[in-house]
Order: structure tokens, then sequence, then C-alpha cells
């Protein structure tokens, strides 16, 4: 597994409130949103930041309802560049002493995806996005898979 | 406030096991050790993510003892050029409708530092660090100030 963040996954309960705050307040650019969903920020080269509701996030990390707390709950996600890659990564991740919490799987976003935890808890998602490309200039070019 | 994440800090409640997760089994360098304290993990392009003690992140955020817990709590640092601009950003932010947590004051690491919490609660560390560069190759360099 390299050493990198692809995404920063934050918990929100208000999505309203929080593009209110990133993007009309701070001037920040929507990369990509659905709205009532999830919104996507560039920030640094290749990585994102997204505001999701935390029931959502919780639900895609195999986690109960209310295990999620609003900005304190998140996730780190790492793309790789095929299912299989994804599983391979799972597989390193709980052979190093990481818990797997949901295998390689079809996601909802139509790539495929899994989610491990570290020792302390911290959970990271391994995810193949094809719709997922970094352009030269560091900026992530994100679409949805119909 | 410019779209950038400089930092990502978790909490962890057993740094050596998380050295031994990440360093050991996943074949991460390390940036940075303060033994016993942190470990600074070069992830993306000028993007570290740091492992601390729980209890020390939450003091560190201004927080009461037990309100970060292992494995959930976090914060994301957004680097500036000076301490009058981590006094700037702070007013943008709250401005924005943020809620200032620490007002800038002189950090422990020896720079200059305050966090705010954003409309859903999640905390950003605004930081002036004289002690971090980002090399040519988007390596972290990372040093002391005594």
């Amino acid at each position: 597994m390299q050493p990198r963040v692809d995404l920063i996954t934050v918990a929100t309960d208000d999505l309203a409130a929080s593009r209110t705050f990133y993007v009309d307040g701070l001037g920040w650019t929507p990369t990509l949103e659905v709205p009532g969903e999830i919104i996507f920020l560039q920030a640094n080269r290749g990585l994102l930041l997204a505001l999701w509701d935390a029931e959502a996030l919780a639900d895609d990390m195999g986690m109960p309802p209310g295990s999620v707390l609003p900005g304190a709950g998140f996730s780190l996600s790492h793309n790789v560049a095929s299912a299989a890659e994804v599983d391979a990564v799972l597989n390193t991740a709980r052979a190093a002493g990481g818990t797997i919490l949901k295998y390689g799987h079809q996601a909802d976003f139509g790539g495929y995806s899994g989610y491990f935890a570290d020792p302390a808890g911290i959970r990271w998602e391994i995810a193949y996005n094809p719709a997922w490309r970094v352009r030269e200039d560091g900026s992530v070019e994100l679409g949805l898979i119909e």
C-alpha cells in the first residue's frame, strides 16, 4: 500500500450549512456535487475533501447507525487501479495488523471498494474508481458512473 | 483561506501499535518522530499524516479530556506563512460561520497556531510553522524548533 491519501471524507449532519461555509464563505470550488448527498472539494494536488452525511458514511463503512459523529467521524481513501488491487491492498493491511471492515465489493458509486481499520480504529477505504482522474495540474476530474 | 490540507492528524491510543502497522507493516517512512509522542508520515505531495495520542490532540485543540476518541478523532491543518496570517484566516473562518476554538497563540511546537470548528464541528488548525518546508519533489522537510 503506497503512502498516499486521495480523499478525506468528513461527516456532517447539515450538508447545506457545510456548503454555505466552504463554498459561499471560504470561496472553495466544488469538484462534484450530488445535491443533498455529498460535496467534493479540491484540496491539494490530487486530493479531494468530501463532505458527506454522517449516517451515509457510517453505512458505507459497514458501521452501525449513530456510530459516526458529525464533525468527528471521517475516513481516509486510497485509490488503486483495479478491483484486484483493492483486494490485494486489503490483504496487505490485514497482514500488517489491520481489521477488514468491509471486503471488496461493487460500490454504490459504481466502482469497487472495501474498508479496513488500522490498530487504533482509523478507517481507510481502498477504492477503484474508473471515474477518478488526476489532471497534470493536480486537479481531480471526478465523474459519476451511471 | 486557500483550499489546502497540509496535515491530517489522527488520534491513536497506542502509538507503538500504530508505528508497527504503518512503518513495519506497510513500509511507510516517517518524516519525523518524537518517540512516544507523535509520528509524521509523508503522504501525498506536501501532505503529512500524523499519528498522535488522543489526549494530547484533545488538549491541543482546547477540548476536554476524553473528547477525542482514538481512531475517530482527527484534525485538519492548514499552514500559512506568518502568525499574522494565522489570525487573519481564523477571522475569515469566523466570518464565514465557523467557531474559534483556540485563538492564535505561541504553539507548543514553537510556531503559532489556532483552531476553529466548521459548522458541523470539524476542527481545523491554522498554523505558522517556520520548520515546515515542502521540497521540489513534494516531500516535506519538518524539523523541531528548539
